[in-house]
């Protein structure tokens, strides 16, 4: 009754329902991917493309999956994962990236492995084929944990990061997007908030116990000034400590506002609360309650994980060691693990 | 004898002695500036110049306060406070910043607004002449909350926020210090990590109850890559909320990967430890574990306040609606309230 009460004021709030709020207890190693948060409906998601969104998650599972079932590192992992989904043209990442006001991709990423706060990010890049690759040598072969710009570019060919041609990054939709974008501003009419926007990310559990998060990104439609959102920022779109890895999708202003990756690690550490009800806090309340949106995917040290998300749909899958697997778009009933 | 113990304890930990730790409750408010902690000796530092940076402390005071005792707004204070500490030749921030490997100044700035959680970050200018009036103006007048490189510039161009060549920036001490950086490399004898940074900024709590912070930077010596430290990074350098409000200075890598200025309004908010405890807990316990070092300034809503650092100084002042102001460099006794 308490369980079904709970999911009643999840579906009242408009909750992502999460898989499997506590683990098991056999659980030795969890995945979880997010492809980004937004307005997909049913409608308008045909049946060809839901099923080549779902293939790619679950190609962005199988490799970061892999890493773990062989006993490898998370932070190993969700490289692995956020590189198939930055080389998928379906995701705003990598190929498939949106376009600036200016008709340019911009991508940013980060990614932080937990037991030891390293950390990489990097912003406002316009060659990098995989940003979170650039992320990882900045956390590798750098003092540092942030680069920006042609900087961050010259660290990449001193490092033999791939880099590639603008146009590589070019996808038809993501061009016609941008177009909509520019006759809905001289229109005066904007579109929601949420379809100028999207992001590729993933936490890990691995079995030596280590977290570890990582995000990518191409940002919004239509940004302008060099506008970076909260996917390179470490403690908003990504975030991973001793007892807790987050990566967050969604409107990346909200999400710098409240620290949000951070914030829900620390109600876990400082609070008390478990991983899911910070989670949700965070997502489903504050982040609505200033006027943001999107969602996040998050795991504890402990194999608990949650998927919640305030938008219509968030592009997601899972994969622990007990073997379950799966992937979800819509507010879809929570599997059994 | 319970405070002597505490005192000790302090200073076996290499620990700023904090204004204040509690407050009278007839303060109505309060601002703290800081303008960088690093390796500054009483040997190194001549009266002359000790009584300039004083003096600047004094005037960034006088600033922020004045707009305080006239019962404005804290987010205005603030600017103020940093503006005239960017102007200053002595702290590396606007005039007088640091220079990068190629001999340029790159800045980086933000500010926050606690009970509206609005804020502005910027990073990688060359010719903003006050970087935390352009934080200001992508707060108020972008959608946006961090932008960076030309496109930030770009957006200055528009909000008219002034910008000035290149050499406006320049110190001959600063030249000197990245030739000694230079010269340090080349013989693989690098100087302290301390000698290479620093940082302005300030927190203040206004007579309406409302919390806020800035801080600005030119960085670091000899920094490479388009770097960017935490002092652009809600969440690391600069955050606050309903409750605490905290600008930091430091090791910026370590920062980041600690996300220091909302962890320890976390613990705050969280944790219900007072605000001295998480400013010292997370600024000479945990920076120190990671190998970091560096200093905050923080204010709570009850106007308690805590300057904590673990390096040998940090430039520092403080103003109190009751009349208490002062500045101080080193480990100088904590003046009475």
């Amino acid at each position: 009754m308490a369980r079904c009460l709970s999911l009643l004021l999840l579906c009242s709030l408009g909750a992502g329902v999460s898989v499997a709020a506590e683990s098991s207890g056999q659980t030795d190693f969890v995945l979880l991917v997010h492809g980004g948060a937004g307005t997909i409906t049913p409608e308008s998601l045909d049946a060809e493309r839901e099923a080549a969104i779902r293939q790619a998650l679950d190609e962005a599972l199988e490799a970061g999956g892999r890493i773990l079932a062989d006993g490898g590192d998370s932070l190993d992992a969700v490289q692995a994962a956020v590189v198939v989904l930055e080389d998928s043209p379906w995701f705003n990442a990598g190929r498939g990236a949106v376009f600036t006001a200016e008709g340019r991709n911009e991508l940013d990423a980060s990614l932080m492995q937990g037991h030891t706060r390293r950390a990489g990010a990097v912003a406002g890049l316009r060659h990098v084929r995989n940003p979170i690759r650039l992320a990882r040598a900045v956390l590798a072969h750098s003092p540092h944990v942030m680069l920006i710009g042609e900087g961050a570019e010259a660290f990449a060919r001193e490092q033999g990061v791939e880099l590639v041609e603008p146009e590589y990054f070019r996808t038809e939709e993501r061009w016609q997007a941008l177009q909509r974008a520019k006759q809905a501003e001289q229109a005066a009419a904007p579109l929601p908030p949420s379809a100028y926007f999207g992001t590729v990310g993933a936490v890990a559990l691995d079995r030596h116990g280590h977290l570890a998060a990582a995000t990518s990104t191409g940002g919004m439609t239509n940004k302008r000034w060099g506008r970076v959102g909260d996917s390179p920022i470490i403690g908003a779109g990504t975030w991973a400590d001793e007892r807790c890895a987050v990566s967050a999708t969604g409107w990346g202003e909200f999400f710098i506002r409240l620290a949000v990756a951070h914030d829900i690690c620390a109600r876990v550490a400082y609070g008390g609360v478990a991983l899911r009800t910070a989670a949700e806090e965070v997502t489903l309340r504050q982040v609505p309650a200033l006027g943001g949106d999107g969602g996040v995917i998050a795991v504890d040290a402990e194999g608990n994980i949650a998927l919640p998300f305030n938008t219509s749909g968030m592009y997601r899958g899972w994969l622990r060691g007990d073997g379950a697997r799966g992937t979800a778009i819509f507010h879809e009933p929570a599997p059994t693990p």
